[in-house]
């Protein structure tokens, strides 16, 4: 991939991620501290905990600036345009999504990096597109949203699954990564519009808790 | 002690952890991808906690893929047999604490591989043994349930003590580990069979929060 | 500064974060072990998730056991004169506050030491000074206390940019650290006095969650 198209996308994706995060802190009436924090960890959590997990420290975003720049622009647009941010919503939908495409693949490519098995590389892809979300909800005291009902790490695991089938292949490592990018992509997509999510569970007259 | 035996004991330890985890996320209705990462994190949690804070880094599962498969397997089995489960009831119980047991003195070995104090040792041999469970209870937004009312970790606490007393003596240190591993499991089994708990702190007619 | 000072306010501040652990965890009805637990992370969190952050490992207080024993032993004194401890209130909240200054400190020269950026660095002092309380409020169930309402995540901000401020100045490096310590604990003390906080983002009628 081309390297100014992943350095686009990586900073669409951490706006709608600190914005999503900016969202949700707001809803739970959080104070500006808190509500960038929120966005902070939404924005970085995934990148942070995998970079925790493979020992490759100091963490990413200590040495970029780049990602707090970002944030704190995320943050003070949300707060100014805090009404406003209905009129976005496609457009930050698409961000996220391309967003975690662009990390499910970007977390791949650092495990290959330090030899690790395909299978733990899939993990580690999904688990860098999703945990900012999942930090965001333990620190807003929300059960995971992601573990209740959506189409969301689902398609990282197929994306990231597809990688590692096409480079069996004699095809270039770009293109491979490229395509299974647009796989989640669609996927979430797909799920999103058409409301799929996997087959519950539960009948309907089980109760809760 | 024996390596096979303590990979037997690990296996068992690792599938009654995840299956724990499967019946802690199905109470709370989660869909399938949610149920297998409580698992996932129920079963590695401690030892990746451990793993992290001692800088022992890509954390232990990464390098072995037994943990995924046996993970994997356990929450299938868990969601084909659900309701057959609580006839398992016992033989869980029994391999989570034996395994509990011999992931005490599991941690403790990593403590003392590194140096590190006693004290430090027995914490970190009871963060193995306990912090799965912590950290499902933390992402099923409950607070953590050794936290409230069990003899659980006080158990690794007694039987981590009691390997450091021994070592003073001229004895074997396999038999030192496996008799501190047995002291663990039987004050739980103990506490459990004589509904046996650490006095509470609290009147009856004290307040809640 | 003094290092007998830091020593000395170091070993105050440590009291005072655990036996606010104590107080929060009593009110959730935990047992012994919960509360113990619960002081522990108050007291080490936010330099343990620093630690961890920046890949220095085995964390600080794996290495000093005088952080164990001064836990244990106001957990010990929380509980035996449980109380009493509001005649304490005052004094504590004074060794919090002065704890808060140090921390802050002692982050940003961490974050100094390994070479990161100034902002960075207000980041990991702000980190090391507020997390403790973080972490022990997601143990506890509740929305993390420092996101809602209190200028005390503030105060560590303000003053570890005054360090930066200062140290553009020909100025002794131990008396910029020492300034900005009290700036960050003026800050503290005056929002509470005068029961200041950041102004409001939501209008009295604007519905919670």
């Amino acid at each position: 991939m081309n390297s100014l198209f992943i350095y686009i996308i990586d900073i669409l994706g951490v706006i709608s991620f600190a914005i999503s995060g900016v969202l949700t802190a707001r809803s739970k009436r959080m104070d500006v501290f808190g509500i960038y924090i929120i966005a902070f960890v939404t924005a970085t959590g995934g990148g942070t905990l995998r970079d925790i997990l493979i020992g490759n420290t100091p963490v990413g975003w200590m040495n970029n600036l780049t990602y707090v720049y970002l944030i704190t622009g995320s943050v003070i647009f949300s707060l100014m345009f805090h009404k406003r941010l209905s009129y976005l919503r496609t457009s930050l939908f698409l961000f996220d999504t391309i967003g975690i495409g662009l990390y499910t693949m970007i977390g791949i490519q650092k495990g290959i990096e330090i030899g690790l098995h395909p299978v733990i590389c899939v993990f580690i892809g999904t688990m860098t597109a999703t945990f900012g979300g999942v930090i965001r909800d333990i620190l807003c005291n929300e059960i995971p949203v992601i573990f209740r009902k959506e189409i969301y790490a689902t398609a990282c695991i197929v994306g990231g699954g597809a990688y590692f089938a096409f480079i069996q292949f004699p095809i270039n490592q770009k293109i491979a990564l490229l395509i299974s990018g647009i796989i989640v992509i669609t996927i979430r997509l797909f799920a999103v519009k058409f409301k799929l999510s996997i087959p519950s569970l539960y009948r309907e007259s089980e109760p809760t808790e």
